[in-house]
């Protein structure tokens, strides 16, 4: 198949280059022209979605905020051929998901919502899980490319589920770093050997895929992005903009958290860096 | 070895019995006393605190409340001989097990403080995480008992230092239920098959022990206690007591959450019951 890729960043790079690994045809387009180049002779890169998306069958995005996904469809709608399919795999707006949708359909194009989760590493091994939103019948036709990317792949549903699915999944991440990031604190106030209580909560039923991952790089102060703090807290307002008259006390204040760390310049750490909040008593 | 055994619920019934199977002596007592002779042949019931002491090497406890702690040991600390191993494996307060600590060393007796994780089915089968305070040579005495009974024995130091491990463990579990609790209910309000849901959590970054085991529990509304909520919420409110000036607003909250709960007649549900928080929008 023929397909564009709009955003060749952490993400995006391995993404693409696992469907141009699987024998399609890959253009590139990336706002930063040399981190398209950096993909290699495997892929064309393009100067513009002008150029990208034109005689393409997908055309796929990961891209930062839900601001670059508006600005990067208004481009690919009015120059997309018709019937080409739309896959935005941008963490972003249920709401926007749902606009573009149907957006796309009065042009004659098909979108789908395709958020991820797994990471850098999940991109690299091709093994993240992807939560799709959309009709169905378009979501069976991409499959087969969804499958080179993840190894989990879940349709949720009608236009803009996956992209709930998504902040879903960040919500019971925000209840997770958190109880973590409190846990440790408190047993480094009663002089408890961090590495050993890591060992007593991996050990039982406080283990999680986030406390095998990021508690010890909250013992060791290691900030290095897995995921951006920045992007979290995205993720997080996304979730309050969408919750509507629903209550969510905990994504309050793990997303009020999150902003003040943002403010006071830990924005391009990961999500670990939640731990200062606490170190540095900034309640 | 001569055991005593005080406390013979869910959890000290098979904790005892593994002990009696390994060939130990054990006797036991529980204030009701019914549930003691439930567990048969393999052990001696007696009546009283009193009568259970005497002669004995190791004396265990497992109860329900840091209050049930104190009188059990004004009464074990009188009649017990000297250079007895004193362990209570009940989740109590940090401060009282020093207390206590101080009070055996003074009448030539030693004292352990070793909480446990892992459930009913841990202690059934023998796979217990047992964390552990006091002295390191007490501990390296009665470690062959600990083994009887969990497979995850961590020395964590000097007295008390069980409790904080067991408390900064129940602080990770707080954020983590409650993540999970508020995304399902999410997830609920947009539509999405909360089974899907379930699966793209414990399919990725969120995926955790309380989302495997309890996530299914909240979706089917089976309350069934597996861990009662009345005795988490005295573990949370453990937590908040031997805090000090740290602030964990997290654990505060979910503390909250709880109370609201156990006051609405919800105290001898399980901890999944906190569901019902969002469902009925008790906030």
């Amino acid at each position: 198949m023929k397909i564009a890729w709009i955003g060749t960043g952490v993400m995006g790079k391995p993404m693409a280059l696992h469907l141009a690994d699987a024998g399609h045809e890959v253009s590139v387009y990336n706002r930063t022209l040399e981190k398209a180049r950096a993909l290699g002779p495997k892929v064309k890169v393009c100067e513009s979605i002008k150029e990208l998306v034109k005689g393409k069958d997908v055309i796929f995005s990961i891209v930062g905020y839900p601001s670059d996904v508006k600005e990067v469809y208004d481009e690919v709608m009015t120059y997309a051929d018709a019937q080409t399919i739309l896959v935005d795999m941008t963490t972003s707006s249920p709401k926007l998901a749902i606009e573009l949708y149907e957006k796309a359909k009065k042009r004659g194009l098909s979108m789908i919502d395709a958020p991820v989760t797994g990471g850098d590493l999940g991109a690299i091994n091709g093994t993240l899980s992807i939560m799709v939103g959309g009709d169905e019948k378009t979501y069976s036709k991409i499959l087969p490319l969804l499958e080179k990317m993840g190894s989990k792949i879940t349709y949720m549903g009608k236009a803009g589920s996956g992209m709930h699915a998504k902040l879903a999944n960040q919500t019971v991440i925000a209840g997770n770093i958190i109880g973590i990031a409190e846990a440790l604190t408190y047993a480094q106030t009663k002089n408890l050997d961090p590495y050993q209580m890591l060992e007593v909560i991996v050990g039982g039923s406080a283990n999680s895929w986030q406390a095998a991952k990021n508690g010890p790089k909250m013992v060791q102060k290691d900030y290095q992005p897995g995921f951006y703090l920045k992007h979290y807290l995205k993720d997080l307002k996304l979730v309050l903009e969408e919750k509507d008259d629903l209550k969510l006390p905990i994504v309050e204040k793990v997303a009020e958290i999150y902003q003040k760390l943002y403010d006071l310049g830990f924005k391009d750490f990961g999500t670990q860096a939640v731990i200062e909040y606490y170190i540095q008593k900034l309640m």
